[in-house]
């Protein structure tokens, strides 16, 4: 996977992250795309509009791309999403076997990798995981910080 | 919490578990209860059935209960399965804020405590869930073990 592709797609999941901000919803995207470079899945959290805590982006483009393959295993599928998964998420792309994960920004308070769930590396699960951050790091946390001081703005009124 | 309400709620799960082996699922049933003692939420694994790597019974009681109470907030909700959650499961758990957490049978080879995934106790998140294993713990484990026997069978004719 060349730099400028996993760029590419990462901006892509930045756009959904975009219109989860103008939803009200913490700015997350993220999208699955097969071995052949076609986007399966484009989701953006909707953990407050669906009042589902499972919703976030990753796990609603997990639930998307199954539908389309009709299949619970989405070998061969990479993932791009804008934040760190959290233990959630990270868990669930393990259960859906995919191949690998690439994240924008890092999240020291909620990410998996950051909080030591090293869920990928665990040597008794069937399953392993390719994952890689920091892709667009600058865009990806701009967006969430700006959320964050946007809220509390708002809630000081 | 008395014992014996803890053994009549792990009974309504695991016949929620005998459902799921009836339709060849995995056979895991969890069930969610409010600060009432009312069951809030019914569930079964439906993994294959659903093409959904998500749908383990945690995860669909979890959403069941949402929507009744229309928040992706658990709090004072307590959960019975009849199987120690897996990773993605404890995580969602914690997710939707629930307050303790019952299981039947211990899965050394999947489970989230009995891999070593302590999300429960982790000082950085936010929430804290109460988890207590082993209720039941024959009757669950044998009706695990009867599923897989009976598939490896099926798999040798």
């Amino acid at each position: 996977m060349k730099f400028d592709q996993i760029n590419y797609f990462m901006s892509l999941a930045l756009d959904l992250a975009h219109k989860a901000f103008q939803q009200d919803e913490v700015p997350v995207g993220a999208i699955i795309v097969n071995k052949h470079g076609d986007v399966i899945a484009s989701q953006f959290n909707l953990k407050e509009k669906n009042q589902n805590p499972c919703h976030h982006a990753e796990v609603l483009a997990v639930t998307q791309a199954c539908e389309k393959l009709n299949s619970w295993r989405l070998l061969d599928c990479d993932l791009y999403v804008t934040l760190e998964p959290c233990p959630m998420c990270l868990a669930t792309l393990s259960q859906a076997r995919l191949n690998n994960i690439y994240f924008g920004a890092y999240d020291p308070k909620g990410g998996a990798i950051s909080l030591g769930f090293d869920l990928h590396k665990n040597e008794l699960l069937n399953h392993k995981l390719g994952i890689y951050g920091g892709f667009k790091h600058l865009e990806c946390s701009r967006l969430i910080s700006s959320f964050f001081r946007q809220r509390r703005s708002a809630y000081k009124k």
